[in-house]
């Protein structure tokens, strides 16, 4: 249980771009630095939305800055994840959204029509999840600041009323599903910088989650125990947030974890594990095992989740750690993410 | 009525800083650009939260981007601004703030300590305004962006059961109240700044004006019309704003607008006009001639309040105009802000 856990310390005098990789670093930075000042229930709970309970229902809510690099990228662009993103944050809480709030920190000299366009990217996005942007700001800084543009996008959902999930809700013999492959959207956006002599046919895998868990919460009911969304710091290191916070161990089996061949390449050559490379359009769901098969087949009948798989299970020991079965049958602990191999990537 | 209002067109070809100074500007980049492509009526409205039904509720949403150049100026920071700023957008659209959400986008090689700083400054703007922080997100961008450090705050409340504003309610007759001051926000802002010869003993009014609106709602019941906080552009984008929305003429006496003498003189050496200057804690309400003395009343009992004045009144004629009486007794017209005299002030 969380409580349970001993409390990090934030001793560094600088913040470094590690600190924004959602790591380990940037764990300490929240536990050791914003939680103490900003202590409260609701904060601490470190959940993907924050739940609040108005007049019977639960309101969710959840906050994203998106600084990608570049604003543009095989498969999306920014508009397009800030919308996304929020979402998805949304639905792995088990809220339906209900509407979206954008701010845009825009640098002077940005040509209008790239915030038309981003603009656009985002209205699409909204109108396919099938929601309103209900309000926003702008703030325009200097030339040479905010690399083109920023956004930030606050989402409002309610929560279902059969989700009921947490860490808490965790037991050993859970089993771990994940909706297709991993790994696609950091490494896209890498290769979109054209910083390295390195090509790949590959697309960001952003898109809404929603139909996903609108796919668990039908077939797996109150086994739907807990869901994330591995986006910065990866598979790897939402398993290990996972396993802290449930005083549970997280065995998967290597073989299990879908990755397209272009990306397994690119890590190879990168030096890179797709444990840890950022997801924009993957759920990790844990369930029952007694409704594990059936998830997964609903999973797998939603468009675009013909890939999902299921990648482990909960175990008992070694609490808080997450352990990786390989194709030879050795182990190996996968911590969660220490420094910042691919900087801004949502 | 805003329906009638012709649309703005937007052709300027690149962003400029003007385009975020909240005047005449940010008015056609946010009617020509943003509105078209993400039309829906929540948004249309254009007010400073968005307000949405929820189950016999009404639910007040707003967020906020904050770039304030300096971070720390006399009386204030951007921490605190980020709190009370989002703070003031409920409260003038008559709603009790329930929370707070803050993204955080943090420049490599920040020193931790501002960053703690500014965490402290909000944490306590947020206690003394009885609010919990319920989210957030934290993103770092390499060195030389985002000058230090820029927060994005996004607040959710619920509006008083007695509140019905609008610029629709607005009628000729009407009394133009404000609670303080204005101009010492932007003018102290710019003289943090240390780029002029200039000193002045000023400091930022940034403050809740929630015990304002309590105020106001219990004086004035229905006969409080229209609220809103003065930032960038200042009165006279606010009310060019009223008055274009309602399709009225708002008519201001010079003598009667309060003030301070250091900002008067810093003005004049400047050029500038401090009805064009932001307020972050100031409120211009719109009440009903019959209410307005026990209104003004009430905003004076307020600590901080001592200096409310009315400050003008609603008219038929010219609609869509804000006048001015000056004390010679003749009158000029007072256009939305055109050009950006202080950018990043807030």
């Amino acid at each position: 249980m969380r409580e349970a856990a001993a409390r990090l310390t934030f001793r560094d005098p600088l913040i470094e771009l590690v600190h924004g990789a959602g790591g380990k670093a940037t764990r300490r930075l929240i536990e050791g630095l914003f939680l103490p000042l900003l202590e409260n229930p609701t904060l601490a709970a470190l959940a993907d939305a924050a739940t609040i309970p108005l007049d019977g229902l639960r309101l969710a809510l959840t906050t994203d800055a998106f600084v990608v690099r570049p604003l543009r990228f095989p498969g999306g662009s920014i508009g397009e994840l800030a919308v996304n993103g929020t979402i998805n944050d949304l639905a792995v809480s088990g809220a339906h959204p209900l509407g979206l709030l954008a701010a845009f920190i825009v640098e002077a000299g940005l040509p209008s029509d790239v915030l038309r366009a981003e603009t656009e990217a985002l209205a699409r996005a909204a109108q396919q999840a099938g929601i309103v942007v209900l309000g926003g700001d702008t703030k325009v800084v200097e030339h040479g600041k905010a690399d083109g543009l920023y956004i930030v996008t606050t989402g409002i959902g309610l929560v279902d009323a059969r989700a009921e999930l947490g860490p808490e809700r965790v037991r050993p013999g859970d089993r771990i599903l994940i909706t297709g492959p991993i790994g696609d959207h950091g490494i896209t956006v890498l290769l979109a910088r054209g910083e390295l002599d390195l090509e790949a046919d590959l697309v960001s895998d952003t898109r809404p989650l929603t139909p996903f868990v609108a796919a668990l919460l039908d077939a797996a009911g109150p086994g739907l125990r807990w869901m994330r969304d591995p986006t910065r710091g990866g598979v790897a290191t939402a398993l290990n947030e996972l396993a802290r916070e449930a005083g549970v161990a997280v065995l998967l089996v290597e073989e299990a974890l879908p990755v397209r061949d272009a990306v397994r390449g690119a890590c190879e050559l990168l030096g890179l594990d797709p444990l840890y490379v950022a997801n924009e359009g993957q759920l990790l769901a844990v369930v029952d095992p007694s409704v594990a098969e059936a998830a997964l087949a609903a999973l797998r009948r939603v468009p675009g989740g013909e890939l999902a798989a299921c990648i482990g299970e909960v175990r008992t020991e070694p609490a808080g750690v997450v352990t990786v079965t390989t194709a030879y049958g050795g182990q190996r602990v996968i911590d969660m993410l220490v420094g910042d191999p691919l900087p801004r990537i949502c």
